[in-house]
């Protein structure tokens, strides 16, 4: 299917085009947008919760979440958060478009810090942009420590990498170095926090570097 | 991008003409072929690992991997299995062409069961039939009992259901009356194995329920 290509690449494109746009909006907003990436399951919802509970008394926070159901922002609206669900009606990954179709239904001027969760996938979401100042991603102790070598292309995207569950290590072969190896290959110097949402541990480390980039942003 | 929907209903009709003539070549073959799916470090490798331990004296296996690197594959040849990369390229799932593409490789006629592993991601493979007799899901306990209320087409799909990491429950909430309600409302009584590929926890009952099915080809 070699006239496929094409199509794919006008679909890319276009997908620029329009996370260029987001970019501008939320620059004009004056807030700090950040794309949560993870596979099923890694710990999107549970770091978004840890950084809220950490943020929410000094900055103004809103949460996108790119989701069928809205369990999860359920959660988060219970603590005070403005919340949009874009619905993927099973889609693989949030793109530009979807984000852009979503930005009416919240006071960008009123926030500092925009959290825009993706959908549950390790591929995908990492071919599109959104237009955010970061791309985050939470890789988590149980699915183990090859996965840089296996799902490259979003470890490589990746502007700052959670790793999640720190909590479940003593119970499992989890080799840090060899992680960390497979991720510098990729990515070197790429921001880097182990946590545990579990216990809080590393999650004040993260907080304080989101602090400082919020804080970075003209008002 | 509504033009694009056509394209996309013509591949999956091409796909499942392919998976239909894979089928075919299963059933001459006398071999039982299963369709490996679950999230990024679910567990997919380790189950074929403790299916070929169990099974391997009683049956000729074979395994397809589709990956973009090797790894999980010397682990497998070093038991003396058969093994072809099926090189995804990064893409986010197998379709039946890839499939088909890699069944020259392997001497099926030699075979009693065919396993095909399946790209690490809770959506895309859903779609795309390969034509094996049984999709065989893989769920994981730190990925949390939620995931059939949110990946609801990859549990509706599903022939057989194990849950892995069974050995992690003590330390984390997973209620597994919550996720086995969400898998009977999407998938009323289909095939359920908790399972802990550590511990060999559940492992039986699910070789005894592949060697059964093996046994029922026609050889």
């Amino acid at each position: 299917m070699s006239e496929n290509i094409p199509i794919v690449e006008n679909i890319l494109n276009a997908n620029d085009l329009i996370a260029a746009r987001n970019e501008e909006q939320f620059r004009a907003a004056g807030l700090l947008a950040l794309n949560i990436m993870a596979s099923p399951g890694g710990g999107k919802t549970s770091v978004i919760l840890q950084t809220i509970e950490g943020l929410k008394d000094a900055f103004r926070l809103g949460v996108m979440d790119g989701d069928i159901v809205p369990i999860d922002l359920e959660k988060i609206a219970e603590m005070g958060i403005p919340v949009t669900l874009i619905n993927t009606g099973g889609n693989c990954h949030l793109d530009a478009n979807m984000v852009h179709g979503a930005l009416p239904s919240m006071q960008l001027d009123g926030l500092d810090l925009l959290i825009i969760e993706n959908v549950g996938n390790l591929i995908c979401p990492a071919a599109f942009k959104l237009g955010v100042d970061y791309n985050v991603v939470i890789a988590s102790v149980p699915e183990g420590d090859d996965k840089p070598y296996k799902y490259p292309a979003m470890f490589k995207g990746a502007d700052v990498l959670l790793l999640n569950k720190m909590d479940l290590q003593e119970y499992m072969d989890f080799d840090v170095d060899y992680f960390r190896h497979g991720v510098e290959v990729l990515n070197p110097g790429v921001a880097f926090f182990p946590v545990s949402c579990r216990t809080g541990e590393g999650i004040p480390a993260w907080l304080d570097w989101l602090r400082e980039r919020i804080s970075q942003k003209p008002k």
